[in-house]
């Protein structure tokens, strides 16, 4: 009698085992590379009290936020990361060795109105170095290689870093002394790439009230395109005007002269100056990443430089610089997009065994065998036709099955079928396993996006 | 300005960075274990309509259940990981194959009184096998098998997988004509190992009002002890008297006749009448695990085989076999125990890179070597006087710290110290990397719980 008709809320990503096995593949993938730059992983609790994740308040947060109760306890679910890493180094500051570099890739909620490709739970994977008191520009400038060595370890070929640095716009703007207007100025000029430079000229005008000369002055600015020498030749231009916007481009240049140390091709970089990222957090260098044939998807890993992390939780000051990946929405995305690689293994395992006999000793010793070699191996144990086990290795995909009756039993022995080439050989264990381990190499080689 | 003192809430697990690199490592070796036989990962949503989770009501669940609404929307936390997998496989039946083998690792909520070692979020690790309709009793027999190599693999070595039959119990209470207090007896009984079998016999007289008879027959059968074949031995002395107890024996018999060659040895291994688990669910194989040092521990991992897994979403018989490890609890204890190795690289990196020079690139090439090499590397950026550069390799305990300096830029070499050994030595790059890489692979070959 069953009572209620199952469904998974709108909204919250649940996947099929074969896309489910290449997203554990996915975040394999970021945690390795993270930490293989020196990033420790954490884990905080997906519950905080209300009072800790709003502190700061505000806006879209407060709105969108799944807020409640239980007993006294005012709780809520966390909607980013970074809040937490906040809590967590003000609260553990005396116990961690700063620059304290840590990873985290975990869900987080938000209750935005459902829509298609539009997540409320959703994985962020997230690093940040925190320094204590002060962070070198050293950190900014190796950002880019993590950014780069991720998605190259994922199989994405065609993209691009993006790099600017928000102390040269806001000194700019200074400049033109529009410090106060510079807010508006940049959510203006940040629709350049949807609406063009005419339109962004319009509004400057019309809406954010600048003289024409003042929307050219600024339209040239962020126009200034070329190779990163060419880019930050142009800049040199605008120096020794504004103290800010001199420490800004210094940065920059130093961020772009170990890009080739930290093994990033000029190729996948570029100094942007119209990337300006959020307006109050920012302070520094701020990272986007474009897929050049995707430009449509918009930025796939995103952050900067901030200067104080923690200011709601303690006086200690908590520089700061780190990235995001929206994972949840990158790989609905690449899947939409059937970027995925299909050659990759999706199948629960490397090998079926279906036995032929009614006795499965035979085949639960080489069940045991093959998982001895790191072999992920599944024991067919139903009753059934012939064709209905076979079916169930077709429909998962597993690559091989072994079959064993008693002639093979009594040799000791198995028939190897590899389902890619429907070729069968009677084969001791071990030259089976070295046939499948040896399968499992090549595939293993390809990674999750089709390059 | 900080306005709110920083705290995480009581019950909910946040480790600091080296215990959280132990907790990696333990469910990292419970998704290769799980892995490798045959089952394929699940990721559901933690947040579900209150309706889905509660379709079973009841008790204690409704009690403890972070209950919450969003809008028109009736949520609620997930608190266990079997009703999600039961709506799983109901909304998706049509689309799996079967038997269908799922490992799902992942945090779940009860609202508990938060108490030491008690948890309001925390990780359970399960694995199921639901068939369509039937299932074979060879998975209940395997199931040892997973249990074995999981706490082999995590280090454990004195541990005994406990396990029972419900048709046996359940047989041998209907001999009796006892069927209808079987639920009282084996609570009663439970407390064997806590109270004795005096108490045992004297509650089962006075609250169970048995006759005297009729406890003596009772504790008589389940003080059957002995080795496997024995136990069997003595419960074929029951055989013949009740169909349903006839099927349980039958059915323990070939769990423990497979355990040799799915490579559980006998030492690991107990058939024990005295283990019952839940009342309703389970109603054939029931298995616990014990600590053989820590028996005051309790079970930590346990499971059974059930009839009936998703009845409140489908019409559709889904039986089944699965186990949990509450790791969250487990990890815990172990901890508390003092029983994780010590000997693990819990630091971020194996290799800190200090550069004794202004410029930072042939410190940053380094970097990117030893990364491409597949070693964790931090390069250290902050200007600060050595001893703070070395205090900050000891607080970490990263195992291997390299000097950059221009003596050493010139000769294309590194001076690398082992932080464990203290020596020093004068290496090319690539000489360097295959003295970490053995070091990585000699302490990687180190498990996570002391043998």
């Amino acid at each position: 009698m069953p009572v209620i008709t199952p469904r998974t809320l709108s909204g919250f990503m649940e996947l099929l085992p074969a896309p489910q096995q290449q997203m554990e593949r996915f975040l394999q993938t970021l945690r390795e590379t993270y930490s293989l730059y020196g990033f420790t992983p954490l884990d905080t609790p997906l519950v905080e009290s209300a009072e800790i994740l709003l502190a700061k308040g505000g806006g879209e947060t407060e709105k969108q936020i799944y807020r409640f109760s239980k007993g006294d306890a005012d709780l809520a679910l966390r909607f980013d990361l970074t809040v937490p890493l906040a809590k967590y180094v003000a609260l553990h500051a005396g116990e961690l060795a700063f620059p304290f570099r840590r990873y985290q890739i975990g869900k987080v909620y938000r209750g935005e109105r459902a829509q298609r490709g539009r997540f409320r739970e959703f994985y962020q994977a997230d690093i940040d170095i925190i320094g204590d008191g002060k962070l070198d520009i050293a950190n900014e400038a190796e950002i880019p290689a993590v950014i780069y060595t991720t998605f190259i370890r994922l199989g994405l070929e065609r993209f691009q870093i993006r790099v600017n640095n928000r102390k040269i716009l806001n000194g700019f703007y200074a400049m033109q002394g529009l410090s106060e207007r510079s807010g508006d100025i940049m959510r203006t000029v940040d629709k350049l790439d949807k609406i063009g430079a005419e339109k962004v000229r319009d509004l400057l005008v019309e809406d954010v009230q600048l003289s024409g000369g003042q929307a050219d002055e600024i339209l040239k600015f962020i126009s200034i395109r070329g190779s990163n020498a060419e880019v930050l030749n142009a800049l040199e231009g605008y120096a020794g005007r504004n103290e800010l916007f001199d420490v800004g481009l210094e940065e920059l240049k130093t961020v772009t002269r170990y890009l080739d140390a930290f093994g990033v091709p000029e190729t996948h970089f570029a100094v942007d100056l119209t990337i300006a990222r959020g307006l109050d957090y920012y302070t520094g260098t701020v990272y986007e990443t474009v897929m050049l044939d995707h430009p449509e998807i918009g930025s796939i890993c995103s952050g900067g430089r901030y200067d104080n992390l923690a200011e709601y939780y303690t006086e200690r000051q908590l520089p700061g610089v780190g990235i995001s990946i929206g994972a949840t929405r990158l790989f609905y995305v690449l899947q939409e997009q059937k970027l995925l690689n299909e050659k990759l293994n999706t199948a629960p395992a490397e090998l079926l065994i279906l036995p032929m006999t009614q006795d499965l000793t035979a085949a639960a010793e080489a069940a045991t065998f093959f998982r001895g070699c790191e072999i992920r191996t599944q024991l067919y144990t139903e009753q059934k036709k012939f064709k209905a086990k076979m079916g169930y290795a077709d429909k998962l995909g597993i690559p091989f099955v072994a079959f064993l009756g008693e002639d093979e039993a009594a040799q000791n022995k198995i028939s190897l079928k590899n389902m890619q080439t429907g070729e069968q050989q009677l084969l001791t264990l071990t030259e089976a396993a070295n046939v499948i381990l040896e399968d499992m190499r090549v595939r293993g080689n390809g990674k999750l996006i089709r390059g």
